[in-house]
């Protein structure tokens, strides 16, 4: 049983690597410098940055990483492994959390990493077409250049690939003002198992003939075919962004205060996050060299940002805003401060980008990132830690000896975005059964999802069932064998 | 043949409507007023508002229609129609223009005017569950009243029902500001072909647990399975709309005002619409009752309009980005004003919105709905022109005999869609055969989407080629064929 994920064993009907299978490669796309990385040992140092995920939790067994440079490459990969049955994982940055990029026994390695050309930039839309392994912040620049913005920001931006973005509908930190990827992205170039190319690289923001399929491949997390570009709709880059951090003194006061938010500053709003104060002390305690600013206790925090086209109207109207929810009969706020520079802006930010690193440095860290209608969002941390305490493993007459020592939960409050850390003195089967299915079936009867943003990948194919109804499960059954009917794309993952 | 679209022959393994059909549809729901309406004559006066489509182009022979008011109801008519090989149509307010929502031989009418009833809102995310008959204004209304919109505007808002938007993919008004269905639906609940209750119905911003399938549904026109339930988000109603319009000199000109527009007051930009000198003479002289205002001559115009969350920021905004685009060396605007009030900003769109209607009523009017890249939009007009020109059919040297007396074209520039209005003096093969195929390959070369936002419906199934590649439409009949193994879903349409 590989690390990391659920057991399974290596589908026997998939070829095993020979040499000529590498000669075979190596005439493809030999030429180029790069392009055909092979070993027989898959602990080989030039291998083993494909085999290991980033958090180290996942670890495949692959003696070949491909990197075509043009979509007939793949196409030419792809027919060839689909002729021979041979299984492959498709790689962007390799910076997802749920080790869909990485193989799980000897999957062939196909990295986007050479496909890097941005192909075409619409300045008065402002619609780009760019290859899959263009980098996100290299995108984000490259437009940035010409007055718009990636609709996308997450942490990992400097080494995630756009086509990983998108076959993981990755979500981040500005969802909440620029829309989920099923609306941003508005063309795929695609090549499918057998190596067919469907094109449907349009940069039309509308176009009803007929399904809608490239929808299918956003989220799909490479097991449909591989992404080889995409036609993504970018919002043009507003000079002015406002950031404040807020304490609050209920969670139905950040609720109460996300309306208020969305109401008097909704069109320039562009983030609203929120942290408890557990979060905000594993920052100050294991991460205290981070700059983190400590303005004021309190049970809950919130960061609001702003982006729009005049600082000082934006600047009045959100100070206005605030001075109004501290000034209700019941304030809103408590205290606060809004950045004065865009140093103080990134130190506020820093906080909570930091938050999950602090949880990880501070024990052994469960992890779940849950979506779920925000009123019930936080209920989930104060369940866990009834259910915990109940259990005898936290919070118990002796906390010094505690199995589990923080729940804390923060994240994107305007998505319904949680993300529940639960830091224990180690990971031991106790601990883990304590938690799972517990906070599945928590997160079932709430009709959440069980996989917010991070996807599936090989974590957690046992937990769709949780979120999506059996028929839902019959039909991407359907639509994987009619895509992939030898399922050699991403084996293992997604799908049980 | 039915009238109106493209040659077809009735399916012959479809059954005919018996009278024991109609006692066990009777049983199943007649017990409710008005939830079975038969007759042997279809042009029954109680059936015709339901053979016939709005535009009267389209006009089918159905005996029978059905109008649940539950999904379970929904299932059973569907399990049965399955078992007994009946064809159905499903429709909701009947108010599209391709024929997709009437019968085209003797289908069974399934309407969802008495699904009505929203389930659930949730007031912090603005989030509602609306079941699919549920008429878009009452649903505006509904959120309105509770301080949120809905993100879709069109015209037919006061008789289209939601499920049929979303089966649609209406796009509208709005599309530029708060984006289009694929993004605000959040979730479904459709009946398969054969009686399958599907639940996609989440409230969630965010879940990344395998293949987004309820993507397939939206703007599937019906041929996939019935919508009975939506889940979708409405952005908060912000209390101030700013509305100008503005002569412009060039269409080049056009651009540069949306690219300074989205730079200077892009956080309140909720549409930006254009038409040429054409259509304003087509409205100023057909409907010249409507209101018009007359306000100066020029080649193009445009209306844009804000809606923010401060109404005295929002002018002084748009009245000083307005002043910058006069004043520039080269002017972008050469006039222009901007509604004083609430009165005068309604009858600046009704100018944009009276076009089609004015050009309909000028003669026999060839109606194109075509999305392309924002730069070569009204390239098609003038391209148009000179072809017909070149057709002896257009401008010649007596005009006043010209089979072709207007070529005009306005639209939603910021979704890169153009409304091309051919008006005729007749239908005839000879206009008809010079326009089409024409106008779809000039779309084709130019990368654009010949239903923008219509749809196929009856209308179009032979023309999607022209905007899909051949492995797109051929995964789309697998989709169909699995999800709809006897085709009684809608039949004729989308797909030929």
């Amino acid at each position: 049983m590989p690390a990391g994920g659920h057991p399974v064993a290596r589908n026997a009907s998939f070829a095993r690597l020979t040499p000529q299978h590498v000669e075979h490669f190596r005439k493809l796309l030999g030429h180029e410098v790069n392009s055909v990385t092979y070993a027989t040992d898959p602990d080989d140092m030039n291998l083993l940055p494909y085999n290991v995920d980033w958090i180290k939790k996942y670890r495949g067994q692959s003696q070949l990483v491909l990197k075509p440079s043009t979509t007939a490459q793949v196409s030419q990969v792809l027919a060839y492994c689909h002729a021979e049955n041979l299984a492959v994982v498709p790689q962007g940055g390799n910076t997802g959390l749920v080790g869909g990029s990485v193989p799980v026994f000897d999957e062939i390695v196909l990295s986007t990493g050479r496909l890097n050309a941005i192909r075409h930039f619409d300045d008065v839309s402002g619609i780009v077409v760019a290859e899959a392994g263009v980098v996100l912040e290299s995108l984000d620049n490259y437009v940035g250049e010409r007055g718009f913005m990636c609709p996308l920001d997450l942490g990992a931006k400097g080494s995630c690939h756009i086509g990983g973005n998108v076959a993981t509908n990755a979500g981040g930190l500005r969802v909440l003002r620029y829309g989920s990827l099923h609306g941003s992205v508005l063309g795929l170039e695609v090549v499918l198992a057998d190596g067919t190319v469907v094109d449907m690289l349009r940069t039309l923001r509308k176009d009803n003939t007929g399904y809608d399929l490239k929808q299918l491949f956003i989220g799909s997390e490479g097991s449909l075919g591989v992404i080889t570009a995409v036609s993504l709709l970018t919002p043009p880059r507003l000079p002015s962004t406002q950031v404040g951090i807020f304490a609050v003194s209920t969670f139905e006061d950040v609720q109460r205060l996300f309306i208020a938010a969305r109401r008097h500053v909704g069109e320039i709003l562009s983030a609203f996050e929120f942290w408890d104060r557990t979060s905000q002390q594993l920052v100050e305690t294991q991460l205290p060299t981070a700059g983190t600013p400590h303005l004021f206790d309190a049970p809950f925090y919130v960061l609001l940002e702003t982006q729009g086209s005049d600082a000082d109207m934006d600047r009045e109207k959100l100070e206005r805003f605030i001075e109004r929810a501290m000034d209700e009969q019941k304030p809103l706020v408590e205290n606060g401060a809004i950045a004065q520079d865009q140093t103080q802006a990134r130190a506020f930010w820093e906080t909570r980008e930091n938050i999950s690193d602090a949880a990880t440095t501070a024990g052994a860290c469960y992890k779940y990132d849950i979506s779920m209608p925000v009123p019930v969002l936080y209920d989930l941390v104060n369940d866990a830690k009834a259910h915990l305490k109940q259990k005898g493993l936290y919070d118990s007459a002796q906390p010094d000896q505690d199995p589990v020592r923080f729940i804390t939960g923060y994240g994107h409050l305007g998505d319904g975005n949680l993300h529940l850390n639960v830091v224990a003195r180690d990971f031991t089967p106790e601990v883990t059964q304590a938690i799972e299915p517990w906070v599945y079936e928590w997160t079932q009867r709430h009709q959440g999802s069980v996989s917010a943003e991070h996807g599936v990948g090989f974590m957690k194919p046992k937990y769709v069932s949780y979120s999506k109804d059996e028929h839902s499960i019959r039909i991407m059954h359907g639509i994987k064998a009619m895509l992939d009917p030898k399922g050699i794309m991403n084996p293992y993952k997604v799908l049980q």
